[in-house]
């Protein structure tokens, strides 16, 4: 036993108690005689107390202590005379009597502190000590705490754990696959799941009924700032339910965690949005509806006043922003450089100001008179004092940069709290996409997902249009999770594979087992798997999905802590039947 | 809403309601006008009834289902006149007015019966199939509930789960690696980690104090029938803790687990038996103590006679089977057959029949005068009616032996009960084992593995001889868990590392950045992993840990159900900079 207590456990009642403490060296201070170490463990911050009047050589080797060594203490417990209300410890400290250096320790690289010194590099090569820092070891207890609730709730809904397999076949649709190569098997390999999509139908065909797994998965992607080969997805799938069955277990569950984790309660069910209405008010799949701010549609509502950027659109429309009529000169250019960044990419700007005194000023006033302006104004419902933002252009392009417009609007507008959280389900997504590119379609979400029924017969005329039994769960702008209900008939889904343009033996190479499996007796059956990585960081008010990993990679898929990936031995290569082919980086 | 019940819920009190029910026709039987279908999901099975009187139409539909087809019906809970008191739902049956055909199926392969008529390999490949076997599906619903038991039982000891890397960093000690190459970075390969050992021990030094999880690992090993490629463990790790910390912990997990999983107390202590102790008392560093039947050493006790097997031995021992001084000749005959199998490798055997007359007879009558006998079986305290049998030879192998001897005649006497279980500790293991093959010492368990306090000063002359703070769990002979107190000096593992024979380059090539992260403060800590598979199997009573897997691969490392691994694209290896090399497999 090296401790009879934490360092967050002592209060006002344990005084004149005999402990034993251990912990990490956070901060020494001398004043006068006294010595005072800050004694830091997972649970909290302790006082220790050395005198140098009552034990002179033990006071010395406090102040010979440095931050970080590793100690063991056994003192008394002592009322303080200088409280700190801060801290749950803050009424006690400990009256050491004996002393024991357990491991000494370097001078850290950084500060471990809330606030740290040390740079994103340097945090992530001295990991290990990066999750000493109090913040980044909240968000992973917040993870930890997170995936029981997850687990616990589910099973209580009578959802089972099933693990599915790491080293899986290698599918070629989706993303690229992380691959490893068969010993055993020579020239052969396994892929590293995408996510356990097969394995999960092949459950509902095994009658599991009600499925769920919190599961790491992997895609070989070039990454960005917030991705990782390797991340965590809560996977579920049930049987002998429609989109609506699935919908209410999720939001059941999702009701359920914000209450245990965040102490926000739900009283309404949370909106469920057609994608094309999404894409029509909010020029995104996955709005922020914590403000409002939805557009207007103004295509042939404005034209035919010699304005040709407007007469010549395909789309125009625009936002209404509160009270920002008063925005200067600058604050308008500063928006219309905004939407004119390249990653945006809108032409202009066009702005209506419905001044507090009832006027209406524009930055098209040659082309609309007061009346028109006050005219377009009230399709917006504006209220003096209102400014109108209002883009123009090609439509897919133009929605989306209205979309980041009025993202920006409520970044400015503070209208996007993180301490608000404002779910809803986008659904009816397109069962297909076009891709001009390679001329044929693509599964939006899946090869796997089913059509809407009142569609199917679009398969044959216009697959383009046809809307699939897909969903989204989207939080604060963000996607935290998506599903859909799968097709379960066979004939459907050989029509499904036929229209992705997979020849009869590339489906039958790829997914045989799958469609043989369906031969048996396949209920329908749906599912729907969340970023868990995403919705914790959701939960800890962070943007990055890095501070809630413990040992993240960085954006090359090094882990800069044990410098990996490495080389490995040529003994090793050869067992494994492949040779280095490095020929075109030389 | 597919259906208002599931088929393991309706009672007697259900009598007079309408229901839905889903599920899969498990049997169909034709009375007369009357036909019944067993309706089964995975909470039960419901009986429907069709009759020809009420409904013609309906009830020839119903004639025209087959096995596995799945149907979704409306009907009404009536009491059975023929109850069935085996079935939870026996009491009552639906009377039909509504078949809704969901899915047909192709004839299975097999029944789908707990007994069933499947080999092992057709029920592999068709191993969703398989699942819908409540047998089958029983031991992962069991799996489901400990690892739920394990996560909530180790949570509320303030044990956190963290998800370590997938894709870490290949460490060429212990078994072979599976590697994946980095496309992202030319030449170079991450490795699927062995266990999460290194990351758990970071977090120690992170202060995370106790840290726990159930985790995916992976050894690249040749296949014996009960391995798996990738397995699961319960690996767990904590700091400021002796050994008697970690023990009383996990004690306390295991006797949680027994509890609520199995209804088993404990009201004692679980023995820590030494590592040399077990192997003189039963031969094995695993030993079975459902029964006694302890070894008796008769090494220079039973020499002098004349008899040379006896004189020349390294070792002479014996254990007594009680009651069996009536063995037969062929029973004996066999007993000596089976101590003689190659993977036994004993010379003979020698029996001594302590006859239920007080008369002693053995097969070395000539050299043992009766009362030598007597005086031998003696030492046993063996009994009128006892059977003692004795093995000589080298002493290892002798003891291994003598341990395979033991456990037949536990086997042969019933007393390995699979519903009685014995735990044990089994600790004070060796540090180090000596390889005669490659002349150096390897770890026992592994390099980071402490060795007593009172053995250090023998790390420089007699290394072979020290005991380290290593321990097993073990629970009927098998090895349920392993684990050690860690090195958390820096000076005494680079002294490990050299008694291992590693180079100063390659300890800081594959360990610099744990030996890093110990220079900034690590905690005395230490830990244990439990393997799930063999624990959940051990809880199913069942020998292999295939059946408590859900898509398990065969002794080739292969999934025949999807036939993985499999080849790759051309594009794909050139992706990730590799060439396939079956040069020497042509």
């Amino acid at each position: 036993m090296y401790r009879t207590h934490t360092n967050g456990e002592l209060r006002i009642s344990d005084v004149n108690q005999q402990v034993t403490l251990c912990g990490w060296v956070q901060r020494i201070r001398n004043l006068g005689g006294m010595t005072f170490v800050d004694l830091r463990d997972r649970y909290g911050i302790t006082q220790l107390v050395f005198d140098t009047e009552k034990d002179k050589n033990l006071a010395q080797d406090a102040r010979a202590l440095g931050r970080e060594f590793v100690i063991q203490v056994v003192g008394t417990v002592a009322e303080r005379s200088n409280k700190n209300s801060k801290m749950p410890t803050g009424d006690i400290e400990i009256i050491v009597q004996k002393l024991n250096l357990l491991n000494p320790s370097d001078l850290p690289p950084f500060t471990i502190e809330d606030d740290t010194d040390g740079g994103d590099e340097l945090r992530m090569k001295y990991r290990y000590l990066d999750l000493r820092r109090s913040s980044v070891r909240r968000n992973l207890e917040l993870r930890h705490r997170m995936a029981l609730e997850v687990r616990s709730y589910m099973s209580a809904q009578n959802f089972i754990e099933v693990e599915t397999p790491v080293l899986m076949k290698s599918t070629p649709e989706g993303a690229r696959d992380f691959v490893v190569p068969s010993r055993m098997n020579p020239g052969q390999f396994y892929a590293l799941p995408q996510s356990p999509q097969l394995f999960k139908q092949l459950l509902m065909v095994a009658g599991f009924d009600r499925y769920m797994q919190i599961v790491k998965c992997f895609r070989d992607e070039d990454l960005r700032a917030d991705r990782q080969p390797e991340f965590t997805q809560i996977d579920c799938e049930m049987a002998f339910v429609d989109q609506d069955d699935v919908l209410n277990t999720f939001e059941g569950m999702t009701k359920h965690l914000f209450k245990v984790l965040k102490g926000v309660e739900f009283d309404y069910a949370f909106p469920r949005l057609p994608y094309a209405e999404a894409m029509e008010q909010y020029g995104s799949d996955k709005p922020d509806i914590r403000f409002d701010m939805k557009f207007v549609n103004l295509t042939g509502k404005v034209s035919g006043k010699g304005f040709k950027v407007f007469d010549e659109a395909e789309y125009v429309g625009g936002i209404c922003a509160k009270g920002c009529s008063e925005y200067s000169r600058k604050e308008l250019d500063q928006l219309t450089d905004f939407v004119k960044k390249p990653q945006i990419g809108a032409q202009g700007l066009v702005y209506i100001k419905c001044g507090t005194d009832g006027t209406f000023k524009s930055s098209v006033d040659k082309f609309y008179s007061e009346a028109d302006l006050k005219q377009i104004a009230s399709m917006f419902g504006a209220a003096n004092g209102d400014l109108i933002l209002i883009l123009a252009g090609i439509r897919k392009k133009t929605l989306t940069a209205l979309c980041e417009l009025r993202l920006e609007m409520g970044n400015r507008l503070g209208l996007r709290d993180k301490n608000k959280f404002a779910p809803l389900w986008v659904v009816d997504f397109p069962l297909l996409e076009w891709d001009e590119e390679t001329q044929r379609f693509y599964a939006m979400h899946h090869p796997f997902t089913s059509p809407k029924k009142e569609d199917v017969l679009l398969l044959d005329t216009d697959p383009g249009s046809i809307r699939a039994n897909a969903y989204d769960l989207v939080i604060n702008g963000v996607e935290i999770g998506g599903g859909s209900i799968r097709i379960h008939n066979d004939d459907l889904q050989q029509k499904m594979f036929k229209i992705l343009g997979f020849t009869e033996q590339e489906a039958e190479d790829q997914f045989g087992f799958l469609m043989n499996a369906f031969k048996y007796g396949a209920p329908p059956h749906g599912g729907i798997a969340f970023g868990f990585d995403r919705w914790v960081s959701l939960f800890a008010g962070i943007d990055s999905i890095r501070d809630v990993i413990a040992f993240p990679k960085n954006n090359s898929g090094r882990d800069v802590m044990n410098d990996s990936p490495s080389t490995i031995h040529e003994n090793q290569l050869k067992e494994l039947n492949i040779k280095l082919d490095l020929s075109e980086k030389k």
